[in-house]
């Protein structure tokens, strides 16, 4: 028997209701965060290697460690009117290096009207980096909110990625502890098992402090310990919401310790 | 006998001034141009995606199709406060639709805060855009001048690419007319070579209208024909800096009618 119409309205308004809650959840917001800032990131070094090779025309012996420092450069260096106050406000005790370079510069006089569109390229480069701050400060704030747990042990960043990269915290909470180690890994993870190639030992939780900062030989203990933790972590966010998190952190500062103490003894 | 200090210095004096020689040429202003809006469109379209799925938690049923008027609405839509006379301004007859979709969707209510960080995104892709156009505007008029003849012929943009692809004015000048006809296909190209597919009809080309509106049969002939016309400009504009484009041009118009022709003839 086809069904009514009343009937087919209500089927109708049913699976609209799961649509609008499939994507209403609060991680989805995390895990468009953690994209934005990945393109925006892609976008800025894209558009900072033209400005540099661009620049380079100008004043190819221009070299500064720091990037946005480089674009500050781009923005207020005249080489018609070099002027060593206004570098000193930027650059501080390297201005008159930068003087000197000016001086002897091999670059071509640009006209003012390519220094033009080189600039707007800078302040373009400075508006991407300002959006990425902006949104990645939204993040962590959303991440805080959403997952505290896994916040205060792996930092709202990471644990926003981890969300990220698991598709969710509601999926996350289901994973495993090992899967939760090489999270982020996955490339490694799978040469390993189609090749027989060491295992990872960790994917995104390397940007842990306390595993990127280790010995070598260390890292694989102190992921496996900091994963176990986040695996209950992420369940405590997604289903029982109590905050257990100050326990979970010092039973793993206590256990990475040991690790550390452990392999310095065995050296 | 090593060189005193007097050559030595005059020895780098020169080869400085060689090198400045080497990057003052105009057209490497050109080749940044080319590059810098190759780059501004990847970012833009990058984020442009990234906005689409974000806001799409807000408003999934949301879809123009042009982008630049999908950004607008992103700034100007509120679920909250439907305004027909502000989506009139933007989408002319199309509003009514979008404020009947708007009544029935099935996307998730974000906050105000979420909301104004994806504004965010939808100003930086405007942002993005109207930088590629100024440069765009800039890299016409830079063609124009450098090379007037190709610019007269092939248009200014596809000119500028041209010169971008062949790395200079001066080296392009120094092409057959068969590497002109197929420069920016040189992985079709060196396929054939390798693996005897079909050889390319035409590379950048294509984009002259004449070639990519013609029937796909008489392409071939046609781009032989302003490959023939564009590699004579490029000498002039290279070499002597006459001005015989307008000539070129009506020979090559003469040549396409009658490939045209030809071919209608045949069917």
């Amino acid at each position: 028997m086809p069904f009514d119409q009343k009937s087919r309205e209500d089927f109708f308004k049913r699976a609209r209701k799961k649509v609008t809650i499939a994507i209403s959840s609060r991680d989805n917001i995390l895990i468009q965060c953690v994209g934005a800032v990945d393109e925006l990131n892609k976008s800025s070094n894209l558009i900072f290697e033209r400005l540099t090779e661009w620049y380079g025309m100008y004043f190819p012996e221009f070299k500064t460690a720091d990037n946005a420092k480089y674009v500050q450069g781009v923005l207020i260096i005249d080489r018609k009117k070099p002027d060593l106050a206004e570098l000193e406000k930027v650059f501080g005790p390297q201005a008159p290096t930068i003087m000197g370079r000016m001086k002897v510069s091999v670059g071509t006089g640009l006209s003012d009207e390519d220094l033009a569109r080189i600039r707007l390229l800078a302040k373009e480069i400075q508006s991407l980096w300002s959006l990425r701050d902006e949104i990645e400060k939204y993040e962590a704030a959303v991440a805080t909110e959403l997952c505290p747990n896994l916040s205060y042990i792996a930092g709202s960043e990471l644990a926003a990625k981890l969300v990220a990269q698991a598709g969710g915290l509601q999926r996350m909470a289901t994973f495993p502890s090992s899967t939760i180690q090489v999270l982020g890994a996955e490339k490694a993870l799978f040469k390993h098992l189609k090749s027989g190639s060491k295992p990872p030992k960790h994917g995104l939780i390397f940007q842990h402090a306390m595993i990127g900062k280790s010995p070598k030989k260390a890292r694989g203990k102190i992921a496996r310990s900091l994963a176990a933790k986040l695996t209950i972590a992420s369940k405590a966010d997604a289903l029982s919401h109590n905050f257990i998190a100050e326990k979970l952190k010092a039973q793993f500062e206590v256990q990475a310790k040991r690790i550390l103490a452990d392999q310095e003894k065995r050296q």
